[in-house]
């Protein structure tokens, strides 16, 4: 009677290759610089506990029903205060509190493409939001970056080109402005500006995605994107950086009239408003300059740690742009390297990365591979690179004497 | 120079009413019957702030990273336990965590259907389900409920109709087998079984949406759907409506594929760990069957509280189904009665409801209105009868003088 004939699913799913599942902490042995993990040590649990009694004390019966309390405006006027620094003057329907950065980035992709729509990103770029965007079934299209972020006289170049042979204009460009995921890069003041003008010009919107913008070592702020051209330009950001992840909580900025469409596809309804009533509650504790100092000082250290291991067990065979906060390290291989070739052989060696073809559209990038700094000590880091540098001269040893037998 | 240009915004957003956005509380006189709330009295503020502090304290750390810890496990085996109780037997593999119910709703929808995808519903049915199936741009079409539930003949004859005719089939069937939002009724065993041969017959999947199943009066439990059909039934339930609707945790069971495609459009990550800590530490402490039954004490004395109301001060103008469970009481009104017009004054008399119009697919329910039961105590709810009963006479007498003028 129950016969079970195949179902077609929703076309959105593509066929793309998952990137690797090394969580923190599954093997015993593995040291994880695959995934963007923040320290251990800088999550402030005994904060978060303290915040948490007086959430549940003062406001318990708000924290637990749908909505209301004092907590989510509280946690709207503090992003409001906060992106001051980055220039950036927004009121409170133009905020959205998300579950996360990448929630956002969802929404807003939804918001302002159908499927088929041009979305531009810049190559390498955050495999997440590449995800997201494969499945609003953009069309993507990619453009390089260099030592000062994402080469906007190419963007330029090419809408020229589209508009002068009528072809499709983008309705979304994707960037990273800070610390760029996983280029480690910053976009030059006067590359936002240009941006933000083309964005007016060929009537698009971007895409500002600054999780890491906290995390500078030499605490320097460049104004956002968003500050150029706040009609044109939605930005994003998280506490996931700069508290803890696990709350999962961001925000997004941007027109009002934007900001509600995004509501409208938020179908989780509001974001859990006992994390917001928790949260607010440790934003009146912490001190948070404090806290982003301290971060700053471990990620300093530890990316100076695996810089000195790169050179130390690498010498000049990578190279690399040294970032000035974020949380990635970016190598470059010789060019005839895949570096996707040696993941498995590193896992069994006990150590994780992400294999630089995942920042890419397609058929690009082999010869790359991300790092996190952030996660493990000094010590730690050491102990990996030494043994992704075995891992690597071995696969390349091995494929030199296969070369040599055929 | 910043001159802008109009925008064209993603096709999928309708041009549907927004349901009114009258949020408890947001008017201090305003008596709220329109939302689904719990009683704030019932929100198990002591004993959250009790798994709270647990889970700071020794589950600290994992709480506030991406994933990991022993809460989104222990929680999974919670609902495979509880799930038993509807003669559900599910794998982990086949069970996903969500924020809240209405999050895998859009999960499940974008999952198993491509915009123009026949989406089949019960009429009238809830609002906020409507609101994602249009975003997701399904095509939709309905059936009538009785004191049964869903009319499943109409349903099959719908469908032996189309297949002869080589018309499109559906994708998906959204039932809410308890308790219906708003109907209030119960689908029968028989029709449960029905239902899901038809859903193997014609190739179909039913999301069973059972939000309400634990607030049963009579503590009667029918099996759920998905215990006739697992193949071809998703199987939706949420913790929102017996410990908080604030910490937004819901859940989906259904085939390990299919489930295995939510996780990849759930572009939130995971659901928050440090919500999932907490519960986890709730449920470890709260007898849950002492909880509900609370609660349904509550609810059974406030369902009665409204029905003596609306018997006392409207007599024989409207009819309804008593319901053994839930949140709400659905009223019927004269045929020529649309309930949409005394919104506004029923506000301004300070009491809120929803108009039937909501619940339908367009032009369809004018008569009815939806009440919810559950928020306010017994002589509050006696009072916004009584308001709502001198709003409608008002309207009634008004329209009739008009008539009489013309």
């Amino acid at each position: 009677m129950h016969l079970l004939k195949p179902f077609s699913f929703s076309k959105r799913f593509p066929e793309t290759e998952v990137v690797g599942s090394a969580f923190a902490g599954k093997q015993d042995h593995l040291i994880p610089l695959s995934f963007g993990f923040p320290a251990p040590e800088s999550l402030p649990v005994d904060k978060m506990t303290a915040a948490t009694e007086a959430a549940m004390i003062t406001q318990g019966r708000q924290a637990l029903a749908y909505s209301g309390g004092t907590g989510p405006k509280n946690i709207i006027n503090w992003i409001k205060e906060r992106s001051k620094l980055r220039e950036i003057e927004a009121t409170e329907k133009e905020i959205i509190v998300t579950a996360g950065s990448s929630q956002a980035i969802d929404l807003i992709t939804r918001t302002l493409t159908d499927p088929g729509d041009e979305l531009w990103v810049e190559a390498p770029t955050f495999f997440g939001a590449l995800k997201t965007f494969r499945l609003a079934e953009t069309k993507l299209f990619s453009f390089p970056i260099d030592e000062n972020g994402l080469r906007v006289d190419l963007v330029e170049q090419e809408l020229i080109e589209r508009a002068i042979n009528n072809l499709p204009l983008p309705k979304l460009m994707y960037v990273i402005p800070n610390y760029q995921n996983p280029g480690g890069v910053n976009l030059s003041i006067e590359r936002r500006k240009r941006l933000a003008e083309l964005a007016y010009e060929y009537n698009f919107f971007i895409i500002e995605d600054d999780a890491y913008v906290e995390l500078s070592f030499d605490k320097s702020y460049t104004p956002a994107i968003y500050s150029f051209g706040p009609d044109r330009v939605v930005y994003l950001s998280t506490f996931s950086k700069i508290i803890a992840p696990g709350l999962r909580l961001g925000w997004a900025i941007g027109l009002k009239e934007v900001i509600e469409k995004m509501q409208i596809l938020k179908t989780d309804g509001f974001t859990s408003v006992y994390v917001q009533e928790v949260t607010k509650n440790l934003l009146e504790q912490i001190d948070m300059d404090e806290q982003i100092n301290n971060l700053n000082t471990i990620y300093l250290s530890r990316k100076n740690a695996m810089v000195s291991a790169i050179k130390q067990y690498f010498g000049e065979e990578v190279s690399f742009h040294e970032p000035h906060g974020g949380f990635f390290l970016w190598l470059t291989f010789p060019e005839h390297i895949d570096t996707s070739e040696f993941v498995d052989a590193a896992m069994i060696a006990g150590v994780s990365y992400i294999a630089g073809k995942h920042f890419f559209l397609q058929n690009e990038g082999y010869n790359h591979m991300r790092l996190c700094f952030t996660f493990c000590k000094e010590d730690i880091i050491q102990e990996a690179i030494k043994r992704l540098a075995n891992t690597y001269y071995e696969h390349v040893n091995r494929n030199q004497m296969i070369e040599e037998v055929n």
